[in-house]
């Protein structure tokens, strides 16, 4: 179902009001199946649902505050606990916070099916980052509750805590956290031991919530792409490939603090000038490489006065690609090209890493099952890599893992304005439920 | 008298340690005039006050915290004010703190020859900023009385309150500052309003301060040139062509805050990268101009972080030339520049002006006196703008000014690093003391 593009505007604004499109609008496709016994996702109340929870930590401007740990974090969880309940999973807590409903299989020797997401947000973020994951996740399994669908793999709907502060709660599910991890301050102001405390959860009982390797059947997750390719090329689903790698660098640029009235042009050893050379070295050179970005999103200029040039810029570089020789070329050019420009000027720089993590890969098996089905529902799709990190990359530790992406209307996300129109939020959850029934008959190898 | 460049790394390191360097070698060129009953700069004292002063607010680098109105800076003013005296001057503290020594001269009919400088430092000052002119001043007066010499003109010797923060003490000589304006907070953290009654003036009586236009027959700075051209061509005295005019601007960058893993390259509005390319351009077309400087000495980015595209930039531009029209010339290549750059990116530039002053010019026969002057005394010296404010610019609204520039080493100012040589400071004074003399000869037209 593909929405013609002038359709948009009215649809937009509905939607970003919290307002549920007429049924006939949003499920047209799906109508057919209605009068057959299959599970159905019901994209009214999805969509309904979606804006409900966007009223816990709303902005004026139609986005969020849930930051994990806050009081319209803890607000948000206890709304979303029954509606687990509702949908036929039994629910409970693990030691850290994460909330996992289950739902048995037929067969009691098969491992478990997990799908889900997140609802914390970033300050001033959107509605639909995560949340259309979790919420649609639950109507999967409600959908086979209402249709009375057996599966051999017993399904897990997951709520993991505390994504955007950094996958908490999935790393410490994949072993990847220790406790004095959790003295770190999160975003919320809170360490993330005195957030795992207001959850619910026991800070000191990391260990009860590890999940060991081979412990899932498959992770799925839905969830927006965040980036613009599937909006641009006008497409409904993304076949995510894997989550790309991140490494970052702290950058310092070092020059000589002098009087800008007095300094002539030629003397001048201008850190931020040969800050702003580096600045544009790193996007020529990733362009020019492709399959990656390059960003530099901190910069700091000292002493930074009007009439004082600068003596020192401390700066960031992070690469990220699904291809982890591609970022050491990138950092190697751009290495190079700040030998020259710190020569060209009289400046240095430094860089020092400050965080590194390889891809993480969805496996064939769940990427050609996502297609299948999404093409099976007349749903229009791509290979797409995901740029952002996600739980399912902690869950790629523990089993098979996929991920499938809807739109990110022109690409915006971690902000108010991002958007995901309610015909697409039920196209995913219509395409998570089919791999979920594809997968319980053709587990990935290695079940 | 040129100090061969091998010979300056032992003499630097004894100046920095605040050793005063034996008579015979500073002063091999004055020795006949010692013999004569003209008037002579005692260069030994010269520098020997000018260490003993870099002891109020001294830091361990050897630079000085002398901010106005703070500890150091009163206990510096404490202590210059016998010194004062003892070189014949009668002293006043004008009603918002600047001190004036005033030596009568034979004609009572003549306006007075003024000199001077200041001894408030900026934070993580030099030792040479505005305390080479002060003490010189003082220098001159001594040697006046000494050789017992009559000038026809009073000489009154100023120590300007508050330089650094903005020519305050001149500025209200000058009636450019009206009271309100004393509500500003300055470095110290006081208001000038508090800062004039630390220093035992009365901020509600500004009008008391104030000279008339006419009422100097000439006001002349000693100063450190704070730029690297005469260092960087070897010569000894600065004659200065004025002061250049300071035009600034706030800039404001806006771009799209994005997610820096999900935003492909090409979809990106990226603030920052905008943002240094204007840096890039503002050295291009001010280097490509000549005859001015230009500084983007500030920039902060929002939000900041390394994993999201800047939104934001806020940046300062700040334009300096002896010729106004080529700062605006400068300006709108800019502008037209920043206009492209937006274009390129999805970004877009605002500029407000923040800060405008026209050139102040040091006056013909000024500048010629202290040519021919130095001339005379065998140095070296070269026509050179100064790219620095002064107190002067406030004089030129009042009478003829003229100023005076030795050398800083590497051209390093407001630095703990700033260094002029013993030598070169000697020879100020000498070329100070004989542009009075020549002065009072001949004043400049206008007496």
């Amino acid at each position: 179902m593909t929405i013609p593009r002038r359709q948009f505007a009215a649809l937009l604004a509905a939607a970003s009001a919290g307002l549920v499109l007429p049924r006939p609008l949003l499920a047209r496709p799906l109508f057919a199946r209605l009068r057959s016994v299959a599970p159905v996702i019901d994209g009214t109340r999805l969509n309904a649902r979606l804006a409900q929870l966007a009223t816990f930590g709303a902005r004026p401007d139609g986005g969020v505050d849930r930051v994990a740990y806050t009081a319209a974090d803890l607000a948000a969880r206890a709304w979303i606990e029954p509606l687990l309940r509702e949908a036929g999973l039994v629910l409970r807590r693990d030691t850290v916070g994460n909330l996992i409903g289950r739902r048995e299989g037929s067969d009691p020797s098969r491992r478990p099916i997990v799908i889900g997401s997140h609802i914390d947000s970033v300050p001033a973020g959107g509605r639909y980052d995560g949340t259309v994951g979790v919420m649609a996740a639950i109507e999967v399994a409600d959908a086979l509750r209402v249709s009375r669908t057996a599966l051999r793999h017993p399904l897990e709907v997951v709520i993991w805590m505390n994504e955007e502060g950094g996958l908490i709660g999935s790393r410490i599910v994949a072993g990847e956290l220790v406790e004095r991890d959790l003295d770190a301050v999160a975003v919320s102001g809170m360490t993330h031991r005195e957030g795992i405390t207001r959850l619910g959860g026991d800070p000191t009982r990391l260990d009860a919530a590890q999940w060991a390797a081979g412990r899932n059947a498959a992770y799925v997750e839905l969830h927006i792409e965040q980036g613009g390719s599937l909006d641009r090329d006008g497409l409904e689903i993304g076949v995510v490939e894997g989550i790309v790698g991140i490494y970052a660098w702290d950058v310092v640029i070092t020059g000589q603090q002098n009087h800008a009235g007095a300094t002539a042009m030629v003397d001048r050893k201008d850190a931020l000038l040969a800050a702003s050379r580096y600045v544009a070295a790193v996007d020529r050179i990733v362009r020019a490489e492709g399959q990656a970005v390059g960003t530099v999103g901190r910069l700091s200029v000292a002493p930074g006065a009007r009439n004082v040039i600068p003596g020192r810029v401390d700066a960031s570089l992070e690469l990220r690609s699904l291809d982890e020789a591609r970022i050491q070329r990138l950092f190697e050019t751009i290495q190079r090209a700040t030998a020259e420009i710190g020569a060209a000027n009289g400046t240095t720089f430094t860089f020092a890493l400050a965080q590194s993590r390889g891809p993480s890969f969805c496996v064939p098996a769940i990427r050609d099952m996502v297609r299948t089905q999404a093409r099976a529902l007349g749903l229009t799709t791509n290979d797409v890599p995901s740029g952002a990190g996600h739980d399912a990359q902690s869950m790629a530790r523990v089993g098979p893992m996929g991920m499938v992406f809807v739109p990110s209307i022109a690409g915006i996300s971690h902000s108010p304005w991002e958007l995901t129109h309610p015909a697409q939020i039920t196209q995913g959850a219509e395409v998570l439920l089919q791999a979920v029934l594809a997968i319980d008959a053709n587990p990935p190898v290695g079940e």
